[in-house]
């Protein structure tokens, strides 16, 4: 139960803001903003020594390249920490059913890049469902839960969304958004 | 002071939300979702009847055309109440700067389309920085400084944001995003 | 519609915080914090020389007493602004309806008070159902639709309660703690 | 990491609330509300058959009894859940320092009558410093890490605070509020 823990953000939903000034129509991550992470640990309470944090890159998991997965995967097995929390946009953090076949997506999968590098850490990936900005977000709940299971579960991947802790191969993002066992 | 007042809709970032589902990347207006005004006026206890109001369209005010604003200025001649708020986005409410020349743009905007039919009402256009679903959202007291003054103001077009109350003529979104005195 | 508007703050729900630390059971006013106007006029991007503001003391309004009343009527009287907004627990904010009797009661109220001056001045006394620092709160309203009335009302006392802008005299708090017309 | 997890409630800074009407001062648990832990659970995304949920009593935790407390490990022995969650005011939940001495203080605690009873299951405390109803709640964090703990932790008692998850004979409440290892 040691606290040697590193939350490593990579963007997606879980960090989107509204951009202020002229002409503005869609959601970014702007610039010199800190990850919601912070926000969130400080509304926790959490000491800020607690636990390290890194920001790899901001990107709505659509649009993360195999590169950039190869890049987390090489974070999680390079930090000294062997308890990582990853949060990920959702649509290609782990398994999802594709809407038109009703059948897992073969499409690439941040969990799977991850764990096919056998890493002897735990690690858990977190996302949410509305951004951390909104009133009615669940990442304060999500990264909780995420947190909770990093610092106590032996190692592995894993995917903690919905209120499930779930390995990451028996987990799935199903047509309505939400996170269930496979 | 009477309460006679009618409460107008069209979008803007006011009403944003961010779906859920898959592939999402982007703010909309979801379709089935009443306007953020119910869930203010809600939240501000004031009673259902205090109030009409009517959601005409749901638009980002960079993509509202001609017909949409002579449409938005045929429901204020039209109705019964002489004391009318409308929500709109900023971008088009009403002047705005141009960033490329630092001079008022020649752009259309709505304020001076229902200014033209010069109306005997009151009326009070408002806005929003952020919309009403993020915690950091100025459109609960946009909407209060809008209602304040549309309940006592002289027959006229109106801007108020970022806490003025001004003849829309007056008015001009800088830059940055505020809104000021001319 | 000039900008000369001064905010006199007097505690009450919309100021009340609940403390941090050991054995705390209720709600307080924190000493070394800013009023709860200070964060609503940064969410609502007012730029922060529009208003002037002072806090006068923080009360719970039926603590409230007489000699705290001439103190708020002697800063509206001595204030060099001729518009201004008054923040005040409800409960003797203006008139009330007594629970025991169903009619208004004869209590104190510090409308009553300000107005026996007869000030030149356009003053709106504001308060909150549930304080500044909840998710529900109506403060933000509040103090936008207040503003709004402030800006432009003829000289006056003034309740901006439940979406409502009513002359003092005209307006009492009900049993079920909404503010109505008499 | 099976989903068969139980969350009692028992009041405390959790689930306060602040009153409507006329003459409120103070903080409460009203009748007829759910737990705040229902409104968590919703934010989050998780469904509604994912956990159990059962309301023992709404109390302060500095006005717990000790036959509430044995009410608690009663309810614990006799769930069919072997993992559960209990949500309780901060003061009586564990270990205390004693701001008068500096030590920890002998006064009952609820994590150590549960403790006593040498149950075969993960049972995890946890609990807020500011109320779920609050904008700045850590309760949504603070539910999630203990969900997260309770889905995989060994049985025994636990602390889930501050971002931490402690054996409850290994954490205390510090005299700043904080939870921390002993």
């Amino acid at each position: 139960m040691a606290n040697e823990l590193l939350i490593l953000t990579t963007g997606g939903t879980f960090d989107k803001r509204y951009p202020e000034g002229q002409w503005i129509k869609e959601f970014a991550f702007p610039e010199g903003h800190e990850s919601a992470v912070e926000d969130i640990l400080h509304r926790a309470r959490v000491a800020a020594d607690s636990y390290s944090r890194a920001w790899i890159f901001a990107e709505d998991s659509t649009d993360i390249t195999d590169v950039q997965r190869t890049q987390i995967a090489d974070r999680c097995a390079a930090a000294p920490q062997s308890r990582i929390v990853v949060t990920h946009g959702t649509d290609t953090m782990t398994l999802r059913i594709d809407p038109k076949t009703g059948q897992v997506s073969d499409q690439p999968n941040t969990a799977s890049v991850i764990a096919a590098r056998n890493l002897d850490k735990t690690i858990v990936l977190t996302g949410a469902t509305q951004p951390a900005v909104m009133r009615d977000s669940d990442t304060d709940f999500n990264l909780g839960l995420a947190i909770g299971a990093a610092l106590i579960a032996s190692p592995g991947v894993y995917i903690a969304m919905n209120g499930l802790v779930l390995e990451w191969s028996q987990s799935v993002k199903d047509v309505d958004g939400r996170f269930r066992r496979r």
